[in-house]
C-alpha cells in the first residue's frame, strides 16, 4: 500500500488556496469588539479631526503680527483678553480652542505674565502653535482601508471620530471532524487497551479559534465510510472542513476515498515530514483538510494547510509569522525530497540571542514533543539539513 | 517648566520592573479555556502515554525470533490467529495494542496474506514497531512546567492524559483612568470647540485585554487633584493602574503631583520619544503607569512600561515581539539622547522581503499616523538616524 503520487509541500498548497474563494459575508461589530476582526468597508472620516483650530502649546494665542521685532532683549507687552484682537492676547492649554482673532500660540515659557498684560520674549510666525482644522484627519478621509485587520490603535480612530459600529468580515466557520475507531471522548472512562483520548480534534478547535475562526467540533466517528460521509454531508453548512484521522493508505483508512466519492480529491499524500498522509479536496466549494491523526503531523497539516486556508476564505491579511532567528546547537537531518519541521527547544544563553535544540525524538506520534518544543525549523525540501553552528529561522508554535 | 529629570527608557523600565512582584493568585481552569494562560504548577502526568504496548505500523505482530532468516527470496510461513506464541501471529493496525506474546510487528508491505497463513518477507527484531508503555510519556514525568504559557499543543498533551483542569496564574487586574477636561465620553453628543471624544483609555483597554489582563475602565475624570486621588484610591484594589493625560508639567498637569503625595514616583520625565512626559510610581505595592495624553506618546508608553509590567505581574514570559527586518526607503533621524519609535508602514515590493516607509508626521497627537503604520523602528538613544537603504527591524504593533 503506497501513495499513488506525493504532491510537494508547496505544490499541494498552492493547488488547494487557488480552489478556495473568500467569504463574502460581512456582519456589523461595535469598535470595542472589533479588535482582531477584518474591516469589510474602507472607513471614511465623518468629520474633520480636529474640528476646531487648536492649541498645540500652552501659552498664549495672538496676533503673529503683533509679536514682531518681540526678543529676549526687546519683550512687547499685549493685554491678557478673552477675545484676541490687535494688541490683545488670550491664555489657551494645549489642546483648547485658538480664538477667532488670534493666528498663532505663544508658548508659555517665552511669557511673563504681570496681572492683566503679558510680556512677550519672542516672536512667532503665523499658524505656529496652531492646529488646522483637519490637521489629523481630514473629513472624507479614508481611514481605515477595507481588508484591514483592526488594532487597538485603529479602534481608537475610529473612536476619536465617533464612529461606534463598523462592517467587519464575518469568521469563516470551521467543522471539525475527529475520526478513529480507537478514539475515546475526554471524560468519559478509563482508557482500554487500544484506546486513546481523543484530543486531535480538540487541538485543531483551539487553533483555529485563535485563528480567527468559529468553530464546531464534531463528535467522534468512527472508521466507517458511511458514517464518515454523514459526517460531512452534516457539516456542509459550514465554510471549512476539517477531518482529523484515517488519511492514510491502511485498511482503515477511509477519508480519502470519502472526500473523493464526495466531491475532488486535490491533493493525497504531500512531501512533508511529519505530515506526509495529509490529504485536500473540495466538496460543494468547501475546501476539505484532511489532517493525519499522528499528533505531530496534525499539527504540521494545521500549520501548512488549514491556517492559509481560513485565513483566505475569512480575507485575514496574511501577518508574517512570530520567528526568532538562533543558532543551532545540533545538526539536524531532514528527508530528502520532503518539507521537513524539525522541533526545537530554545535556549537563551545570553540577552538577545537564542540557541535551537533540535529535539531528538522523530516519532510524528509524539506529541509531547510539540509541547516540549517552543518551534519548528523548516527545512526545505531541497536542502539536506542544517548544521550545528549555523543560523536558522525558528518559527514559534502558537 | 521643564521635567526635573529625564530618566533614560532602559533605566526607567528597569527602576519600574524591579518594584513590581508578581501576582501570587492561582485560580482552576478548564483545558479548553486556558489557551494562553500561565501555569501555575508543575504537572506531572497520572498515567503513562501509551498505557498498553501498541503497533507503530499496520501488519502482524510476531515473535522476532520467528523470522529469523526470512527475506524476500526466504519467506518464513506462520499461522494467523489471535494470540500469538511460537509459529502463531496476528493482525494489528498502527495504535491497536499488541498481543502478549508478540515482541514485534512486520510490516504489512513485507507480507502476503493467504487465508489463515501469513507468509513474511523480512526479519525484524525484537521491539521493532512496537512502542513500549510510556514511550511517549512516563507516569511521573513533568509535562508542563510552572510559569509555561499553555498553547493548544500543550492542551492537547493534558487531554491525552486524562487531565480536564489546571491551575494558571489569575489575570492582573488593570483599573484605567481616562483624565483631562477636554475630554466626553463617546456616544454622549457631538463635541464642541475644545472637547475630543475620550480614545486613550479605550485603547489601554484593548491592548491590556489584548496582553492578557482584565480591565476595568473608569469613567473620565476632569483635571482635579482631588478628583483624580479619588478615581486612585477607588482602583487600588486591581493589580495595576493606568492614567491617561496630565502628567506633563503644564498648568494642569496633576497627574504626578497626585501619585507621588500617594505613594512614590519612581520616573516622571523619560528619554523617550514620543512619550517623554510619562511618569511611573507605587502605590500602596500597586504600579501605576502615567501614559500622556497624546496618543501616540500614549501607546510608546503602553508598549514600554505598561505590557512589561503587566507581564511581570502576571507571570507571562518574555515572548519575543513580533517583527520583520526591512530595508528602509528612507533616512531616518531620531532625537539625540531619545529612544525614538519612528512609524513605518511596511511593503512588500516582492514575496519575502520588506520596504519600510517611515511615516513624515512627527506629531505625537496625529493618532492616525499610528493607524497607517504598521511598526516602530526602534531607535536607541546613541544613535543618530537609520540611512535609507539600511536594514532595520521593525516592531509590529499588536
Amino acid at each position: 500500500m503506497m501513495f499513488k503520487k506525493v504532491t510537494s509541500a508547496d505544490h499541494a498548497r498552492e493547488i488547494f488556496l487557488k480552489a478556495i474563494a473568500p467569504l463574502q459575508g460581512d456582519e456589523d461589530s461595535s469598535i470595542e469588539e472589533s479588535d482582531g476582526r477584518i474591516s469589510a468597508m474602507d472607513v471614511v472620516a465623518p468629520v474633520d479631526v480636529p474640528h476646531y483650530r487648536r492649541a498645540a502649546m500652552d501659552g498664549f494665542a495672538v496676533r503673529a503680527s503683533d509679536t514682531l521685532g518681540a526678543g529676549s532683549n526687546s519683550p512687547v507687552m499685549l493685554k491678557l483678553g478673552k477675545d484676541v484682537e490687535k494688541g490683545v492676547c488670550a491664555r489657551v492649554h494645549t489642546g483648547s480652542p485658538v480664538p477667532q482673532g488670534a493666528d498663532a500660540v505663544i508658548m508659555l515659557e517665552d511669557t511673563v505674565l504681570h496681572d492683566s498684560m503679558v510680556e512677550i520674549f519672542a516672536q512667532v510666525h503665523p499658524f505656529k502653535n496652531v492646529g488646522e482644522i483637519g490637521e489629523d484627519i481630514q473629513k472624507g478621509e479614508t481611514v481605515i482601508e477595507e481588508g484591514h485587520r483592526l488594532r487597538p490603535c485603529d479602534i481608537a480612530v475610529l473612536a476619536s471620530l465617533g464612529i461606534e459600529n463598523i462592517k467587519v468580515v464575518k469568521k469563516p466557520s470551521v467543522a471539525i471532524i475527529p475520526t478513529g475507531e480507537e478514539l475515546v471522548p475526554r471524560r468519559k472512562r478509563t482508557l482500554r487497551d487500544g484506546e486513546v483520548y481523543e484530543t486531535n480534534g480538540l487541538m485543531a478547535d483551539l487553533y483555529i479559534r485563535k485563528w480567527g475562526g468559529i468553530t464546531r467540533l464534531h463528535e467522534i466517528v468512527t472508521d466507517n465510510p458511511e458514517k464518515i460521509k454523514e459526517a460531512i454531508t452534516s457539516s456542509l453548512d459550514t465554510d471549512m472542513i476539517i477531518i482529523s484521522g484515517g488519511t492514510s493508505v491502511g485498511k482503515r483508512d477511509y477519508v480519502p476515498a470519502v472526500v473523493e466519492s464526495m466531491g475532488e480529491l486535490l491533493v493525497h499524500g504531500v512531501g512533508i515530514s511529519p505530515g506526509k498522509p495529509a490529504a485536500l479536496g473540495m466538496i460543494n466549494g468547501k475546501p476539505v483538510v484532511c489532517m493525519p491523526g499522528y499528533p505531530v503531523a496534525g499539527i504540521v497539516a494545521l500549520y501548512w494547510f488549514a491556517q492559509p486556508a481560513l485565513w483566505k476564505i475569512g480575507r485575514i491579511p496574511d501577518e508574517p509569522q512570530r520567528c526568532v532567528r538562533a543558532i543551532l546547537a545540533e545538526k539536524i537531518t531532514s528527508r530528502a525530497g520532503y518539507k521537513t519541521f524539525t522541533r526545537v527547544r530554545l535556549e537563551i544563553p545570553h540577552a538577545g540571542s537564542y540557541r535551537a535544540i533540535p529535539l531528538a525524538t522523530s516519532g510524528a506520534g509524539i506529541l509531547s514533543s510539540v509541547s516540549k518544543a517552543d518551534g519548528f525549523v523548516i527545512i526545505p525540501e531541497n536542502v539536506e539539513g542544517r548544521s550545528r553552528g549555523e543560523e536558522v529561522e525558528v518559527v514559534l508554535i502558537d
